[in-house]
């Protein structure tokens, strides 16, 4: 009963999906009563799987994680399995068939984590603790909560992984357990992807879906990922940007110089870096980097007009970061992430502060994120940076120069891009656009907020190339989760949120 | 006995000294023969004082230093004493009159040592190993020399400040050794002076120099201080370059946030402040701040022939640092640093390589140190800096911004000024000038190279200020010793050279 993206285009010109037996608001005051009758052992589930390291280079430590999610599943009597590619974390891949149902809907989310700087961390990155309020409102830890004391839903979860990406896995079979508990059958079938590369780009993922595309063969792909509007409202999405990324390390002399001595006769590689970053871009996030936008497609009035009906939220999140401005002239967020964005990551050369000497940096390096909009490919992306690159005088490396070549060339660049991959988006008008959104605004009782696309990037492109799927995103986690960053973080109420949100999207969706 | 700069000014007319007994050279090989014989005990005597951690703000290590040196003294019946200024790590002072002497010479060197970063160091920074070649060309450990095995005199001891500015200290003490062995007197009076903050810009310098100015008159002092020529000859330099740094740090969110849901909408400070770096000096190191070299005084015709005496390193320094090009559009390095400088020490913003995240970092910040020549001073090359700063566009604070300064200003930058001081430089035809350089070349049978000033900075201009006296150096450490980095060397043979020197000195200068 798998249906490829044609099929799903064909039922466009469908009418309209019939009524539900149990009203959508009915079956969440349902699946809510349960959960606050379940909450500490919900929370310990999730607490448990955040206590497992996960950066996706920890071979150990990612097989630890998958497996603990099989158990997750085994312990719902659902037999989880594990697709397997050479050199790449296991996705842990559950079917749960619904008898009658013409559908197929795979949730995906991820396990792994983005790594960790546990010096930046109040506490430590995978030893979970609850907190009253956030670290930066100086948020106090409370007492781990047992079935006499209440939880506190405005309380928040301090784990990496808290948000992005384990509460969505928990909240999924929060869900089937609440359904369960209620008597109601989802209305789909039902199929979970739980990835365990994708802060890490994904490198295996293509693979994966090809090596199991008739396995994988659905109608909808819901990716449980990214935070909910910062308005608080229920956020769809119907895209993401691409990316790719670089290591950019400048050279000078093989041995540190004291600055006196030396300077300025010996070249500075952390000003020559620094005059270069400058090149690539402007205050207002213009990118300087010719040809670099000449494949962008502009949105369609639909996107436009969904992303002008968002709730306005740049003046408080202004006041909420504690930012004077913001880049490209005060466009609004929303509007800002429908365009390609260059992100300095890092810089770092020689010592500053306390640690600084008179000296002149041997290396200088610069890690850089693109955010890639429609039509843009990494491939091409790349070769516009590189040509920039030697527009302005380097000579381009791709391992540690040596040192007839740092001899030969009076600027050295080591250029190392991560993988990436393009933006996808679907059209938020296909009958299977409107009706994710408008199972979430029945079970929320309110209008949930339509975006084209996520300003993060997820790989759903693979889903659109090589599953003719369309991907749709229904993230759960709270705004200000320091996702990707030292402190994640999740709001206990939005995991209690997404558990209703996913038994409304499993029951709701049958008849799109 | 002690003159002030005017008698030594009353000097320059006075006749070329008379001859001494004991001719220069030969008085040079007893000292070596007396060496030759003692190396491995005055190898042991570097190596203790070598072991103490001597960072000025380490205020405990700082005062065992102190007490080490007046040891050192002590074992030669000298009795040190220090001169103590609140809040200053002690300077260790010692006098040693010669019966009949008209002239008294000050030697100056320091005890503390640049901060360290142990991680960066092949071995440990207080923990001095020989090594038989340079670390950088695969040197190894070789073990402590025995009497019975000799001392390769290519091998190098690494620790911090085994060559600045602690083999001076020791080279001095030993001068004095080989001189009673050899029952020759000292023909001035002589006198130490060792600093213990100096690394740190000697911020109490001015008032120890103050409150001592009686004790400290004399006609020279002699900075031990700083690496030989290149070239490996013997180097007299008669200023340095003033010096002033800051810490520029730049803030974006309070928070770090995903680079994909906020860039390009959240400003970027790394990017901002590689922007804010380059403005103010081009890939040339000219320096590109208005008004920043107003009042800069050129070089003499005397000190630009004495450059262009120098033998021509530049070639042989690009091949030994790898180099494929030279700043100033390749000004040898001698004319360099006559000019003054801008030099970033360091850049620290997010992460980079492995541990590099899709976020975008909350500050960025930057380590610059000036070099100033005559008649630049720290005070207002500052205000030039701030005025640049502001016309970026910056909103200057001293301490971290506050969340409604941050709410007030699209670009606030915290600006923290390090202590300073100017250039200073005497004349190279002042007679003491000519004495120095002649018994240097007499001492060591070859001319030694005159430089107008030291690339680097020495707080010398205090004692043309307070106590009226010419300051001419006199280095004795070998050029490739890593100074201010980690790996810091010393050659032994530029010790040995160095004991000779001073040797000659202590013996030469009687009649300038």
């Amino acid at each position: 009963m798998k249906r490829g993206l044609s099929a799903v285009l064909l039922l466009a010109v469908l009418t309209p999906p019939a009524g539900r037996a149990d009203p959508a608001g009915a079956l969440s005051a349902r699946v809510r009563s349960w959960r606050a009758a379940h909450e500490v052992e919900i929370l310990r589930e999730l607490a448990q799987l955040v206590s497992i390291p996960n950066v996706a280079s920890d071979t150990q430590n990612i097989r630890r994680n998958a497996d603990a999610i099989v158990a997750l599943f085994a312990r719902r009597s659902i037999a989880a399995r594990l697709l397997e590619s050479p050199g790449a974390p296991p996705v842990v891949f559950a079917s749960l068939p619904a008898p009658g149902a013409r559908r197929t809907v795979v949730f995906y989310a991820h396990y792994d984590g983005q790594p960790v700087d546990p010096a930046r961390w109040t506490g430590k990155p995978w030893e979970p603790v609850l907190r009253d309020r956030a670290v930066e409102s100086g948020g106090r830890e409370v007492p781990w909560p047992s079935p006499s004391a209440p939880i506190d839903p405005q309380s928040l979860l301090y784990a990496r992984s808290a948000s992005d990406d384990k509460a969505p896995i928990v909240g999924l079979l929060v869900a089937l357990d609440a359904l369960r508990a209620a008597g109601v059958s989802p209305t789909v079938n039902l199929e979970f992807f739980f990835e365990g590369e994708e802060e890490a780009g994904s490198p295996h993922l293509a693979q994966i879906l090809r090596d199991n595309a008739a396995l994988l063969a659905a109608d909808l792909w819901l990716f449980c990922d990214g935070p909910v509007h910062q308005s608080g409202r229920k956020l769809v999405f119907f895209g993401s940007r691409g990316i790719t990324g670089v290591e950019l390390t400048a050279y000078g002399a093989v041995r540190r110089l004291h600055s006196g001595h030396y300077g300025n006769w010996s070249p500075n590689p952390a000003l020559e870096l620094a005059r270069l970053v400058a090149s690539m871009r402007d205050d207002e996030g213009n990118i300087l980097i010719p040809g670099f936008s000449d494949d962008v497609r502009p949105p369609t009035e639909t996107e436009l007009r969904a992303v002008a009906d968002a709730p306005d939220v740049d003046e408080s999140l202004r006041r909420e970061l504690r930012l004077a401005r913001t880049e490209r002239n005060g466009k609004r967020i929303e509007q800002s992430v429908l365009l390609p964005a260059l992100n300095v990551r890092g810089l770092s050369a020689g010592d500053v502060g306390e640690r600084a000497t008179n000296s002149i940096p041997t290396e200088a390096s610069a890690s850089i994120d693109f955010r890639l909009v429609p039509d843009q490919t990494p491939e091409k992306v790349r070769a516009k940076v590189e040509e920039h690159l030697r527009r302005q005088g380097w000579f381009l490396v791709r391992t540690a120069p040596d040192d007839a070549t740092r001899l030969a060339h009076p600027r050295v660049l080591r250029v190392e891009w991560g993988s990436g991959y393009p933006s996808s988006r679907i059209s938020m008008d296909l009958p299977v656009s409107r009706a994710v959104v408008r199972v979430l605004s029945d079970a929320t009782g309110a209008p949930v907020v339509r975006l084209p696309t996520l300003g993060g990037s997820i790989p759903n492109y693979l889903f659109a190339e090589i599953l003719k799927t369309p991907v749709i995103g229904v993230p759960i986690a709270n705004h200000d989760n320091n996702q990707h960053a030292a402190n994640e973080n999740l709001r206990i109420q939005n995991l209690w949120d997404g558990i209703e949100m996913f038994a409304a999207l499993m029951t709701g969706l049958g008849t799109f």
